[in-house]
């Protein structure tokens, strides 16, 4: 069916279908990793990194389908962060820590899991910490970060207490690999820690 | 004061006087480093690490005083664990998390900071994780460890969760630089964080 080689999603799927041009996409995540980086997530159009690659931003869309796709792409993100993000958005307010910490570990723990720890390591390592902390802050907690401005401008201190001992669990967990925390099933982990992230998010506060 | 050159204690302070054998140091530590990394801090000897290294115990005291000195210069820590470690000891145990934070924070906010995020970042970017897992376990927590062991039985996990707090405040302070939390003065640092990791040093626990 030679036909079905211009259905656009089809070849998004397959991944890298037309053989003339395998280039195009890795010039696109070089432009996407240049701007996210110096810009962060919210300061960047798909225009603008359409217009670094020199491609037409459709093009964009074809190879990446969503911006913030494109930025899981440039992360070397495995998964599409909508999947963890529909977890939490599910929830109430109140249980936004049990939420977040069985998506997030539970993704760490998943066969997924090495390839964006991978990604974390090079960061933590020496790479340039914008597109983790952009990532973070303006795709993985900006809807949290909304719900829980309680006073308002409370949110940017709740969410960063919060994400870091996220972060610590992560990497206690999955890098280090300090026991027993490193072994423990997600259910216990969820269990001990939820209600100190959750204290973070809704407990009380002064701004 | 020719005399003076036989004064081991002098020479060490002075680092490194002896212009013939300064290979030597090199080779005790590159054994250490193996040696630790291999077995930790409390599975080694400083006489294993001598053999190693060919050279006579007495050598390695003589270049890096204490053995815990020398696991501080295999992870090239510029400064003394016996510091930090003696602030904490001086409180009592429901301010165990305050003192910590206060003293671990402030080493990373310090001129010295650097370096030890710098051998931070470098294990957690890739190098072998046993030498950090071992010095946050077996030196910087080795006294809390056994303070808090209440119910006993319940120390190891109450240290693995206060430690994965920590790591997370620092890598989010420190190294991904996450607002407000990255910029937040120590005393408001302390404020905020102390009573979650005190909770789990010392609060109800299920073992």
């Amino acid at each position: 069916m030679p036909g079905g080689r211009d259905d656009a999603a089809a070849d998004h799927v397959s991944g890298g279908r037309r053989p003339g041009k395998s280039g195009t996409r890795e010039q696109i995540l070089a432009a996407a990793r240049t701007r996210f980086a110096e810009s962060g997530f919210d300061g960047v159009s798909v225009r603008a990194i359409a217009a670094d690659a020199a491609v037409d931003p459709a093009l964009v869309h074809h190879y990446f389908g969503t911006k913030r796709n494109l930025f899981a792409a440039a992360l070397a993100l495995p998964v599409d962060p909508e999947t963890v993000l529909a977890q939490v958005r599910a929830v109430p307010v109140d249980e936004i820590a049990r939420a977040v910490l069985r998506a997030v570990v539970g993704l760490w723990d998943s066969p997924q899991g090495a390839a964006v720890i991978g990604a974390f390591r090079t960061v933590l390592g020496g790479g340039d910490p914008q597109l983790i902390r952009s990532f973070i802050l303006e795709v993985a907690l900006k809807e949290v970060r909304a719900r829980v401005d309680t006073p308002p401008g409370s949110a940017e201190v709740r969410v960063s207490l919060a994400a870091s001992h996220m972060i610590g669990i992560l990497v206690a967990r999955r890098i280090l690999e300090i026991e027993p925390l490193a072994s423990m099933p997600l259910d216990e982990l969820v269990e001990r820690c939820a209600p100190q992230i959750q204290h973070y998010l809704t407990g009380p506060i002064e701004v």
